[in-house]
């Protein structure tokens, strides 16, 4: 059950979203956010001790958003191409629904705060990703590679493709996802 | 010969990298701009009639030295593969030694003004990435794919691996860049 608590912190990772998007990182203060959230800026400090602690909790609660639908349905019982091809899917009906979250992400991942995130947090939340990959590897289905290659063309394409600004013509069909799943696959597989 | 108007044109250019990506796209101001570059905002405004004239001709401008760079030595009576090749090697001199351009132009293309951009004259820039395509898929040599796949597959990649911030492990080493070309052209080939 959400609690009070909970929906608080909800509503102010929703505004710290709008208004980074909105006015960039430099002028998004925290009395700012704290008024989108309908909060105030008292209420804001007993969850996150300054701005860039809310800026890297923003960031963080977007990936572990996004890895608990990217994951979904994955059996390491099923063949490799299968959990390959449910995470594509997972991952375009995720980044189609928040290109706001992507659009964050990006301004956050090119601002020096990035440099400030547990690395070891992230790893863990696409540890079900490094298991398939590992897996993958040993048995030479895949390409013996590491995460940054993984990331370059399986993880990134579905960002770029799932923005409408970036790419017209892609449209998040089956046909269109399916096509792309294609490529990506023929990227790893060995 | 760099006549003195290309030499202020450069300085704006730089200028506006370099405060856009230090001060985000909403706190950098035609002054600012003007002042980084060394060069008065009335000279500034005999250039560009606004900030967002500025900003659209810096984005076009990168857009520029890079198609410039990138298609170095294409030369279509040689195979595809080593016009691909070339391609992805150009791509990748380009993007180590330009991060910040790659910085701005994210910002650029997550900001309503993007859509100003005349997509016409970006095309015209890319022409001999799409004569190549063009052929490929004729010649059953690749998938046949439009042009936002190939962003997605052969052209994003690059950028995303030669981010030292997001990619900690990938270093653009002779050997690094040639197995990352070997994913892509997998992923596009037939």
């Amino acid at each position: 059950m959400r609690t009070k608590d909970d929906e608080k912190q909800e509503a102010l990772f929703e505004a710290t979203v709008k208004v980074v998007n909105r006015m960039g990182f430099a002028s998004s203060s925290v009395s700012k956010i704290a008024k989108e959230a309908g909060v105030s800026p008292a209420t804001l400090y007993t969850y996150h001790k300054n701005k860039e602690d809310l800026l890297i909790s923003t960031y963080l609660n977007i990936k572990r958003k996004l890895t608990d639908i990217a994951f979904e349905g994955i059996d390491d019982s099923n063949p490799l191409w299968d959990n390959f091809r449910r995470i594509w899917f997972n991952l375009f009906r995720f980044t189609v629904k928040h290109t706001d979250y992507f659009q964050f992400s990006e301004q956050f991942a090119n601002s020096p705060i990035y440099d400030q995130v547990n690395q070891k947090e992230i790893d863990r939340m696409f540890r079900p990703m490094g298991r398939l990959i590992q897996y993958g590897i040993q048995q030479k289905i895949i390409k013996d590679m590491d995460v940054d290659m993984i990331s370059a063309f399986v993880f990134y394409p579905v960002i770029i493709l799932s923005n409408p600004r970036l790419c017209k013509n892609f449209s998040v069909t089956d046909e269109q996802v399916e096509q792309s799943f294609k490529m990506a696959w023929d990227a790893i597989k060995l």
